[in-house]
């Protein structure tokens, strides 16, 4: 399939994740000639092994709760199980299409797709397979892969990753899942709701550390009543093989007993034997450091997505990936505020957040130089009748903009765009007020927290 | 109940539904005295007979479509039939709980409740069962009923309203909906999804004549996928009974029969009878004839709600309400562009909008003077896992501000309170393309729409 037309461009990029291919599609669109560099499938982790696979069968668990609560509404019908032959069918249906879209638009772009593994050999120079593919700037976006403990041994079929988790055949009886970050909390929410027995097992004091605490607890309070055990302040020792499980054993010597073992700690950037140090390109804890306009320390590389060190989001792979091609092109786009990126976790509740947390606003702002209100969606009608708990938590600077939305709650996610909004035009809470929202709607509870924030609170006690 | 702590008040309000009781609550959160005279129950008809109880079957709907689909997300399950008494039950559940919410804000506020019908006997004297209440300030928010046509008579049993259709204890076999607005293919849609055989009359050549006719096409087409028939350019003659239903007859003669007809043509002004034209209030077609500033014809008498012409939505009731409360109190509101408000119709799948229309956009700007752009959700991955069609269309000035955004698909209501700030706050699309959106969220396909209209379109075919 590969297309070339010769092996001197404008832009080579190295991997056609989120990050690269959206590289690849504004540089084209600006006039530059790219060559998209990609060992495995277009698009990525993301598309093929991340945010996608992983919310088709976290819908699926939707469906299934919903058919196993389905007399709660006056619905009636029989939960028969969960056929996961079904679910990868329905998963891979969504893939598959979402594949062929987005082959179907770099190559409506005129972009030079090479398949193949490629290896930096100069800092304007990638070979692939024994051909040198030259540009003035070449951006690395190689992405990142599932990571693993020191002594903690992947065998992918007790001891898993989120790639292989992807794959299961079956719907397992119980499952450890190491790690209460984004991918743990997301695993152990659909395999909850397909049936599974689930423990966390998470280092730090809470799920989800980066975001609000006000969030993790609710989180925490959601999972407790799915029936979710959740270990925070928990330390992994090690695992070992029992005759039909796994055993892992904690730094105070306790042990759990599970089926399968799910090692979500993370995702370590893909960053190795690609000829990064030998072309003199800085590494941090094997990260690719970059400036703020995404510049790596050897003039003409640049860097984007999961390999920068920040939030791995496949939005700011496009957001970094768009940038440096209107960078180069001359653009002069205005360097990403990082704190700007919205984040959803997309476990039952979901858990969505924009800018500071509470902590950070108290950091930058001081004790007395922030104000919070929490409106409970208690109070949200729409809330109640998907019967969800959770809240939506405002931050404002005192007599100031917006700085902070943290929100729970099913389908709280889609709610993520009106905050982008609010935050990244540094919106003052009077300002959304005066904007009486839909009702009703979840998006009520934004109105509701800024109604309540500017001091005229409507569906509030005052 | 009623807490006569004396008769006279700074404002004194005829109607506790969405408009009445938002100005009092902002009313007494600004310090004024403020009776509220209610006949029926706090909340009106939104609470009671409106948005929240069909918002409440349009969720039991969608559970029984996700457990007769579930299989295709791999949950294996058997749809054993809807109870319309779970329904109810689940139904009544929400309203009871939003009932008492609302009942304590407005006792929590000191505001003094009336219970019983209210008359006006003077531009600033309400009576209610002999007693009179006067104030500088009266409103009225007595809000609407379900209207029908000349010569068709409701009988509750065959020929229905929706407030029949919500207490309706059988799912009918079949049913004629006559009326192809917000309240008909609300209807329609929930007892499509409860297995209803359901036909559609409108006179006007589209179902729900005052959305974008793209959103009207679309939603045509999907209701025609799921079964349900819509006959527009139909113009209702007579109906009459039979053995078991009813039998419509068009003006073209043409027959049709059901086990029911909704009588769903719009709802009329509650403004009979309570003495406004002896005062003197104005009327227009029986609607409160009012300025930008709400002020009826008689000084000191205001409205809101539904018996002022404009839509009839339970937040535009709020919006109203808190700026009466706001104006009289002397905080000096700016009055309210009623093109501002967001509209949802919550059938599957939902139609959501704000601002002009593209027809009203070609009137207001000229055919050169705006530029459209259509986002298909058929590229928007978190759509596709929720197996909705429809799109996002958005509309500026050219070279201006975004001036309409009108969306269909499942679930996408929710995304109106972005489209409220952005049409709000007139945004450019190069402000909004910008912000680059969480991945994957139907969200997004506000963010594609603009980025196209800004002209850097990412997933999109340039």
């Amino acid at each position: 399939m590969a297309d070339n037309a010769g092996t001197s461009f404008d832009l080579v990029i190295l991997g056609g994740g989120s990050g690269g291919y959206a590289c690849a599609l504004r540089a084209a669109e600006l006039g530059l000639k790219v060559a998209l560099i990609e060992k495995d499938k277009l698009g990525g982790t993301c598309l093929h092994r991340g945010c996608i696979p992983t919310k088709a069968l976290l819908h699926a668990a939707e469906v299934a709760d919903n058919v196993r609560d389905s007399a709660d509404f006056g619905v009636l019908s029989t939960f028969e199980g969960v056929d996961m032959a079904g679910v990868h069918k329905f998963k891979d249906g969504v893939i598959n299409r979402a594949f062929r879209g987005v082959t179907g638009l770099i190559k409506g772009r005129g972009i030079t797709i090479v398949e193949g593994e490629g290896r930096l050999v100069s800092p304007n120079t990638v070979a692939v397979n024994g051909t040198h593919y030259t540009a003035p700037t070449i951006v690395l976006a190689t992405g990142s892969y599932p990571r693993t403990l020191p002594g903690l041994e992947i065998d992918g079929e007790r001891v898993i990753t989120s790639d292989h988790a992807l794959q299961l055949d079956r719907v397992p009886s119980s499952v450890i899942v190491l790690g209460g970050g984004v991918i743990g909390v997301e695993f152990a929410s659909l395999w909850r709701s397909f049936g599974a027995e689930i423990t966390i097992v998470e280092a730090l004091p809470r799920l989800l550390p980066a975001e609000d605490e006000a969030s993790s607890k609710m989180l925490e309070r959601a999972f407790r009543r799915r029936g979710i055990t959740a270990r925070t302040n928990t330390t992994f020792k090690a695992v070992e093989r029992t005759d039909d499980g796994v055993r892992l054993t904690t730094e105070s010597g306790e042990t759990l007993e599970a089926e399968l073992l799910l090692v979500a700690v993370g995702r370590g950037p893909n960053t190795a034997g690609l000829g990064l140090e030998e072309v003199g390109v800085a590494l941090e804890r094997g990260f690719v450091r970059t400036d703020e306009r995404l510049r790596t320390s050897v003039p003409g590389i640049r860097a984007a997505g999961d390999i920068v060190p920040g939030l791995q989001l496949a939005h700011r792979g496009f957001q970094q990936g768009i940038f440096i091609a209107e960078d180069i092109a001359g653009l002069n786009p205005p360097v990403i505020d990082e704190t700007g990126i919205p984040r959803v976790t997309y476990c039952d509740p979901e858990v969505a957040s924009m800018g500071l947390t509470e902590a950070a606003a108290r950091d930058k702002y001081g004790d007395d130089g922030i104000e919070t209100f929490t409106y409970d969606l208690a109070g949200n009608p729409k809330s109640q009748i998907l019967r969800t708990q959770g809240f939506c938590k405002v931050i404002r600077a005192k007599d100031g903009p917006v700085v902070g939305i943290h929100m729970v709650g099913a389908r709280v996610g889609e709610l993520i765009g009106e905050a982008q909004l609010i935050y990244n035009w540094e919106a003052f809470p009077s300002e959304v007020a005066q904007l009486i929202h839909m009702h009703p709607t979840q998006s009520e509870a934004i109105g509701e927290a800024h109604l309540a924030l500017a001091g005229k609170p409507l569906h509030v006690h005052g």
